[in-house]
């Protein structure tokens, strides 16, 4: 965001073709430094619209990402799985039709919100072609694009926080959920420890998912399957199976990851 | 579909400048209907590129539509839902670093094919103002837009067929999700009962919302919580509330909707 | 426009998610016919958002159209062209840099709205995907979409009609403009006329073309050109080239082509 | 373009839910220098899409742009304005119907290239919103869209270099064309002018457009009713005015704009 706003903070005074009839071109720099913002090198009656247009797409990559973050929440609000929901106010009424239904209603919104910001970013793309030193069509667009667009990321971000500081955080249905498969999300570890014990990539995921399938078919548990499976035995000590399905290994680098962000 | 294709198949030899100046009009008519398409009314160079600006947004339409589908089969699918599932082969393989993951894969490549229809529909509407009698700028684009769309559309029709006649419906994880929050999809059922009754919307939502709550937050059941309180009893009967608890009364107009539908 | 309306005021009634669980499909179809509109055929917690997107993208169709016809005006009224200019009203401001400049604002205007069109569209298709029986993401897209494209194309109509009503036609610079390539607007013509005679497409290509470069070089007149050229007085009679320098001839077809449109 | 390749040559290796499970941080912090490229901060299964939704916007500012030069010269190439011509090879056919006509073909491809570009921008922004860990719904899109976008550019900047090194420049309609309106592009340096002397900005409008308008109605020459203006002549000497209707003055900064752009 900050980049983007450096970019468009530009300005320029080359008068109305560029060609500094009037100012020199130390003139519109020394504004420029003034007022704490660039000058635009190249200029014709206007500033070219490709800044607008490169500022909306920051914002819609914003808007996206925000998307993601909200269609996240989305998913682990629904009934079935219950991980997380957004905040519920005293006081605010559920679902008009069903009066216990509480929807991602924030989230839901900030979705539709980004599908705007996407749009407005295209009519900003369309309206870099402007005809020689200048065309007015640009300024139609531009008066509800530009406000619409940096009220609907101000707006966005903000109910973001709001739901990322709020969100209600369900860690036994997420505990429950890891069991749903009856372990075989550590698949993946029992295929990587087969083949750093030599056996190769195709045999060793052929074996893993034959066993899979045997879970899947007699709604078994994965762990039991392999403790008792000969082809296993004959490749895996008991302790290190017991160790593979260990969830906690996973949080081993959460940290780091951590600090890479911040 | 069939309604896009005779919109664009539509012919005109009125001329380099649409004058009519080698062919008369007559000839334009009499030329088209032997090939069995219509005649633009007025052409100039060319036919008016707002047709296949009309065509892709149908076959967009169209892909929007499979992509519905095709999300609301991803929904239906994901482990903690499993009510639905897109076919699976034999020798078929999983998610390539999970064995035993079967992931919904023709249902995302329709999602992500269907984005591509949005964006040659939009090349195909900043086709249509085009200078003059005509300039060439449509055809580098309409090289692409035209046999990729229709190629994208024919794969993913054939493809959405072949997962709704091979979907692996679940209906025990159905009735297993319906009961998951302990009879609150019947909610609004009451409400309109207890509004029949004659007690106003808000007094009839208030009441059903506050036994909701009362279930979410003890973790009971709906029903039981409907006959134990003092204030349904005087408004509604055993027996109405046994009969509003029944599913099966929401299968009562399916036949009279697929009818309208086929 | 009168289709696209058609097409979305379409009712529904099915209830909070599509099974007529309180009223009957009769029910709906009785309504909506009282009312004088359509009934959803299928319908979930909403009428499917497709028939927003149909109704968006005909008005982007539309949008588009105006913009080409708006186009064709900025072109028309370049001082170098000064075939046709867009009205100027007494006590009107020129360009405000510039005061003789009369700039065609208002065809610029309906230029960059037209962008926005096609924006609020492509918000409209993405909006066509919802969740199972519908979520709310539509609502904060459609709330700016449909009121913004619906006043836009109505402000873009009025403002094309003005325009074109207003127009100011100046044949003088028409005839100046088509004398401008010294007859070789003619070329096809003579082109036609020769391969009437017999000479193969190729052959007649070339020898025009030869023709053509002359012309463009010496700076000369076609018509003279072709009267003095040896091969052509071998093929076309005086008055047959005299016959194809009347401007006239390509207006012969004008009144049934407006006879097709109205 | 350099800073896009930068922010898309970036890898990750940090597993199929981007916990590092099976390689520390460190392994894919050293991988990526190794291959000299930078590591996502933070990853899922995936690299952000982010990253590609903004290489691609960088893509599409850079063919929008080359669109907007092409555009320039089209506008240039038509017969009335004849100032500047994209290059026609020697045995290149021109128009097929109209054998003297030379085309802008290569830069009215570059501008339906662009439309491509912009469309495909568009398909990798809804590429972002990928759920969960990952979902493969960006493949089949991007299949299309990063090979399609990078040939085009490239071919793009390729033709336009070619267009711009070979362009056929005619100074001398480009000075017929500025004495079009008869000295009126000078009214802005007039109305300057007549500020310096003291004139409120409105007053000096007013005066000017009443000159101009008397220039457009009378044929005449703006310098002569300038000269003959009892009103200027109380206002500006005849040398100055002299000196505003010098064209060359124009130029004085060009080369500080071009040592600026370079």
């Amino acid at each position: 965001l900050k980049e983007g706003v450096s970019y468009i903070a530009c300005g320029k005074t080359s008068g109305a073709v560029g060609t500094f009839a009037y100012f020199k071109p130390e003139v519109e720099e020394y504004i420029c430094k003034r007022i704490g913002i660039s000058y635009a090198v190249v200029s014709t009656q206007v500033v070219s619209r490709e800044r607008f247009a490169y500022y909306l797409s920051l914002l819609s990559l914003i808007g996206s990402t925000l998307e993601r973050f909200a269609t996240e929440v989305r998913h682990l609000h629904r009934t079935e799985v219950d991980e997380a929901k957004e905040p519920f106010y005293q006081g605010q009424k559920g679902s008009s039709a069903m009066p216990h239904k509480q929807n991602p209603i924030i989230c839901e919104r900030i979705c539709g919100l980004s599908r705007l910001l996407r749009a407005n970013m295209l009519a900003a793309f369309e309206n870099i072609n402007l005809w020689h030193e200048r065309d007015i069509s640009h300024s139609s667009a531009e008066r509800v694009i530009l406000p619409d667009s940096t009220i609907i990321i101000d707006y966005m971000i903000k109910k973001m926080i709001e739901v990322v500081k709020n969100l209600r955080v369900n860690p036994k249905s997420m505990l429950k959920n890891m069991e749903l498969n009856r372990g075989l999300i550590y698949s993946q570890k029992i295929l990587l420890k087969l083949m750093e014990k030599g056996l190769p990539r195709i045999k060793a995921y052929d074996l893993v998912q034959d066993i899979s399938l045997r879970v899947i078919n007699n709604n078994s548990s994965f762990k039991k399957e392999v403790l008792n499976d000969a082809r296993m035995a004959k490749l895996l000590k008991k302790e290190t199976i017991e160790e593979i399905f260990n969830p906690y290994t996973y949080l081993d680098n959460i940290d780091k990851i951590y600090k890479r962000l911040i």
